[in-house]
């Protein structure tokens, strides 16, 4: 408990290879700290049930594709109301912050966030940080009330405004003494939620008893552990229309070509999904799948084998998709176009150039690019009940007494997460698994995996057997 | 293996309380069955992916909420591709059929079946038996090609169409006997899934190698064991139109009332997922919390108290709620009004009723019944990616020999279920749980439990503790 | 001018059958009013465009296709800004207030209403009546400012409330005149708008300066005169959703009936262009075309002869066709069934029962009532614009002295209209005319029309051939 | 007769200024040609209504706002059935070609072609030309029957295919000559109906009995005569996703900009229709309104205004806005950057270089082209009602004789128009007329007219005072 690291986890062992990855508590760092009812027990909605509080001993297996002899392996804490709780309402100083780009589901989040602390455990005192973390020492509060934010799931954005960087760990920590906050809730992503770690373990230095809860955010599904990031769906959903645009504009010209880049930075999770869901798209390019234009079994060889057999084709880009061959392009010609930065620009260029080159086949290309028309919208009504229960349980658990963790979505159940886990690598498409490969199987492409990586090592991920398991989601 | 049971399941134990609950396969009851390669293992998509195929031994827990020292309790077998199959492609003979009431989606799964069969196994001869089961006895099939369902997931219903009832299991089992059929793939709820285990039961009887695959649907959600039903996803959101249609009516009239019914025969899902995604709802009815009008604590008094406070209010009743008050109104009249089987209709009357009785509070009340607009459209991005894995688990599970299974998600994995699994009790809301009690406090409604219920029985649910655990879904 | 007739409208004749009938204005009965510039002659929006102000002359002719030799017939006034004005900016004392049913674009009305006076006359005092009519005398009103309003266009309803009745003409100016009110905007439609010239005329008569302007709301397109009615497009747009459902039912069922019942009390013109704009659609009924059931030429022999040919179809009824037949039913037996007034329950009622007494073709029958989920959607983009242009016309004709007029479009261009012309008569599908004649060649049903209806008079509806050249819209 | 310009409209006038622009018929250059009672006096739909044909000497007025003392004006011939038609059923062989970009309801425009002439002519005979003018010489046809084009109407783009140019009017005419077409309903823009024209004259020429009839399409709104074209209504509402998303982007971020480019290549209509129907637009730049960045009443120091009071802005601006700008600095620059050539990227970096450069306020702007995902949709149920009475009236005046003509909707009526007047200029925003000062009020941006432009002439525009009534549409 002496190391950083320990400041991140607390890990519990048991029987038969059972770990717990358990998260921090005010009890690691100050002692005696005297506890009080939930008023939850005298909810009327909540007394009736018993059961409503879990279980201290509940938990949730990370890995649950299992053989008959397969050791437990590690589990994490699950999340929701305990008997105790460590603060007396009347003394909780809530703040909200939301950090980074927009994803459909932040202001479902705030709003829940709001209604929770009040409506279950009567908290009245929450302020709204505005435009993500260099709020807290830049700018005023927004108080926010159960009334001011009840229609607020209805609109896309964030009515806190966010913005990128601005990360002061001392002045942030400064600014939550000063103002007496004693609960923190950030809502961001990978970036964002490092951000979290490090202010909370300054705050664990200080020995302040102000809890520092996340709850991860990233329309890109690019986070570990948890099943899928909040409006992931929503924007699969909304990326349709794209598609079916690209896939009418195709058809409608000779040679017909519709490209689409969608969301993804380092994660083609978006781009993969969205293939599956509409069916009509050809080729799906994706960040972790590197690919290779010319030559036999190259993108070009592939295109116009569907022109000829089809007539027209739509291609799906994922916007971190081929960075390697953009760097390249960048250092042989020093230009540093910014143009070029754009994958769904660059390739759409490229296509144009080889099939003009060519001379053959005249094509008619049209380029899409919606992402902010997704980003925007409000959440679904799915992502809606998510977000609502991602909330519920960080309100929960802050109230318990926990702090440094996410809530979030682990086998379907609510846990709450150790920041460590989260930050410590990416969620990836995993190339060589089942979910690829039947997105490769719906669209026909081509797999660019040369011969020599059928050993299943592929330079562009390095992944193992064990990430098959761990880390993929949607019905694996 | 003798008894009419031992043909539903077949039990494996191991260490640590590790249960099995597998499904029948071919091997079970014919001996020496050759098998063949997995055409997949030569498809450039698969081929470079070795761990693609699903290990024999892969299994997923029914309960993931554990204790450090909690048995390891029941598992299912991963559905996914096998290294071996047993039938050489060119000797399938599929036939699928859809039965029972429409839900968004059967389109998706009717095409990705044929897309699987023909894309993955090389299999072209699939039959769509038309209008439900009487279909295979009465009526010509429908050959279905790969073309021919490629654009039918954006049409809602199901091109094969569908009907109640006509399950003649001797004449059923003649047909497929007749025509040679030796893959039956089932779309149906719960009734449905039952004459599928019994048409099952037939073909071991006669030894016939036929390989019997369920894909459960059901608007509802009432099927135990699996995550959520497919379509679902849909059904929510499309529902938000209508509550928002009656919140709208509702604030524009003065006491303004919007009554919404939605589906839900005997769960209340739907209308409880809906009502927590549009936190527009001031009440939600559904069959699992039986509930009373007149006195204290009972609706009525709920909604004047309402209406004092808002002005106005919006009631989301699921179609099965209340039977017990519309049985007992029956008898008292013995009028035998068909009208009030609907119980919107019912509900809308009774509050018009007891206001103007009152004479106290003018109310304005719109009744809303959109149940039909919701199961018609096609399924969303969602659905859409869930009912292609749950197509190809199908394909995958009855071309390795198992029969007598459905596919289904356990816990974010696909998984075989035996039948008897999934036919042998109703998915319901447990109203002492959790989800239950998230959506009491987000409406402010009453339990409508007596002080004697506290116990956590309640006499219109039998439910019991493990049920907490077990049979819940959507972020427990 | 003696005559209430005169108070109605002035008339002006011109050369070549020129009409022109005028709506009122202060100076014909407040003598020696003292006119101001108008401001918008310095808003630099304005300024540059000395087109902008309306010519005093301009106006627009009733009907438009015309004969060479044709007189010039009736006009109406122009809308739009004049070069003076009779109210200084800050005497200016407005109320809004709407009435009867909601309908798309109310709330859009409201803010446009709010803004023109703000933005383009420098008006700040606006006040909302809640409620409908009673709302002038029983109920606190509404501070409406551009802030307060400068959203609710993206929500349904009307946030000013609305109700039925209420209407107390003396209450009503007494009201007026004691808050000091001096121009009133009424939104609402046949019977509020004949309540507004009951308001003018007695603050004509009390020689009051207060402008009575109306703006015509019906989603029925039930009204005279104009075009179409704001909010009659998204109700057609939004009513495809409840159609596409019925065929979708109707077509997965066996012999499957889906029955759509859309608005249109007493004029059909919803259930027609739906009609016309799914082209699913097999038979659409209207009050304006009366029908019978049994027998040769009759709705269940026209049934019959599409499910042999179809195998499923799909019925839209407006809510106040076959009044004559519920009537009639209702004599017979003296029950007072309410439910048969539903002429939706009705007629579903009635083909069950023909169609299990025929016991030849067994049906599933579907029944959709959308009413309540049209009419409370926010207007789309072309209604939104309409409302905007409504709305500164009434603003402009009220700051230019008009009285007693409603704003409304006639042949595409904004005009003033006397009450009288608006309230005369309801607007009706003329069955005689090429649009209805369009509908039954689109979906072949019979016209239920007997020989000796051919002479072109039909019990149901005294139309005169002239109607067919002044009532009708959309594309004659 | 004998000049080419006869060709193309027939003159004929009347007393007090009546004028009719009448179109060719074939009776001009083709003596003595028989004629057939029309195949609709014995349809059931229509044989009852007597007033269904059109009256010959029916017409309508190009201008309608009028005075006391206007003389009568340009009319056009209305369109509709007449009781004789010039082919009988059985000898007519029609052919059906769209042209230039996609817009909402070219399939619904086709589908109704191929319905009103079997329907209502009893005509069976109908190609479609593949892929645009070239189709006609270069490809196979396609045969398009009623049950083919039955459900199109509900998808984007054409089934015939389109592209630009390929019009080569010998060998197209002697394509419909060795096809023995007798009917061509030409379906496109500007360019496709000069190429219309062109063919009809050479068919005159060649004195073959051939009608040929356009369409006009154009998703800008740029043709003149018109009301609106199809598709307008459909992209005006589907821009609305584009404004809400880029005004919630700008509202999340601190000054956040939010920029959309619409279609509109030489005229402003959507940008100025789908700024009027959001009003969440700050700025709207178009063609027609030449505008300039630096300096006093230039842009940037109305966006410095702008973000100063709001904190966020939404600028929509048209393709074709700011050409003599974008031509500027490529003459300045002489490098042939393509990227400029995109007008919102061209001012998406010229604005951030702007505030970069400045240093006082840090932006954030996000740029959104949602061009590709307008054309692609269907049309809505509006354009679909509209897109039928088009091809009614082609299919109608086809039949009776007339040739060299468009179907187009004049003041709410449908009529015949000269193919010269619909080629002869484009529609333009009137930015001096009263629905720009609309805009302008509506958004508060600066007019960006010198003073010298006061006068009402603006170098950018030529237009007079007569177009302020000629050329409007919408509710003018």
């Amino acid at each position: 408990m002496g190391s950083e690291r320990s400041y991140q986890m607390k890990v519990v062992t048991g029987e038969f290879g059972y770990v717990l990855q358990d998260v921090p508590h005010f009890s690691d760092y100050i002692p005696d700290l005297p506890t009080y009812p939930n008023p939850l027990r005298s909810n009327p909605a909540y007394s009736v049930v018993k059961q409503y509080f879990v279980d201290m001993d509940d938990s949730v297996p990370e890995k649950i594709v299992v053989h008959k002899d397969t050791p437990r392996g590690v589990h994490f804490r699950r999340a929701g109301p305990r008997q105790k709780v460590y603060f007396p309402s009347d003394e909780v100083h809530a703040c909200i912050v939301t950090c980074g780009g927009l994803c459909p589901g932040l202001n479902t989040v705030i709003r829940e966030i709001v209604h929770s602390l009040d409506y279950m455990y009567g908290v009245n005192k929450v302020l709204g940080i505005d435009g993500g973390y260099r709020g807290f020492y830049a700018k005023n509060t927004i108080t926010l009330t159960p009334k001011i934010v009840n229609d607020i799931h209805k609109r896309g954005g964030t009515i806190l405004g966010t913005s990128r960087g601005g990360h002061d760990t001392l002045k942030i920590v400064d600014s939550i003494q000063d103002r007496g906050i004693n609960q923190v809730y950030i809502i961001g992503g990978d970036g964002t939620l490092k951000g979290a770690a490090v202010i909370y373990e300054e705050i664990r230095k200080r020995g302040l008893k102000v809890a520092v809860a996340g709850i991860p955010k990233t329309i890109d599904n690019d986070i570990p552990v948890i099943d899928r990031s909040f409006g992931f769906d929503t924007a699969v959903e909304e990326a349709q229309r794209a598609i079916n645009a690209a896939h009418v504009e195709a058809e409608s010209a000779e040679n017909g070509i519709g490209v689409v880049k969608l969301m993804g930075r380092y994660s083609g999770f978006i781009a993969m999904h969205a293939t599956l869901a509409s069916r009509d798209v050809d080729c799906c390019l994706i960040p972790e799948s590197p690919f290779y234009l010319e030559g036999k079994g190259g993108l070009f060889e592939y295109m116009e084998k569907r022109l000829k057999e089809n007539g027209h084709m739509v291609i799906v880009i994922a916007e971190g998709a081929a960075q390697e061959l953009l760097t390249a392009k960048n250092e042989e010609d020093a230009s540093g176009n910014k143009l070029l930065q754009d994958v769904g620009l660059w390739i759409s260029q490229k296509i144009k150039e080889h099939f003009a080159k060519q001379n053959k086949i005249p094509i008619t290309l049209k380029y899409i690019d919606p992402t902010y028309m997704i980003r925007a919208i409000p959440s679904n009504a799915s992502d809606n009940v998510y977000c609502t229960l991602l909330a519920q349980s960080a309100v929960h658990g802050a109230m318990a007494g926990y702090t440094g963790f996410t809530s979030g979505l682990v086998n379907g159940r609510h846990t709450c997460i150790p920041f460590n886990r989260i930050t410590e690598k990416q969620n990836k498409v995993v190339i060589t698994d089942r979910m690829w490969a039947r997105l490769l199987s719906s669209t026909n492409q081509p797999s660019f995996l040369k011969v020599n990586k059928l050993t299943g090592e592929n330079s562009g991920t390095n992944f193992k057997v064990t990430d098959l398991l761990g880390c993929l989601s949607f019905g694996q």
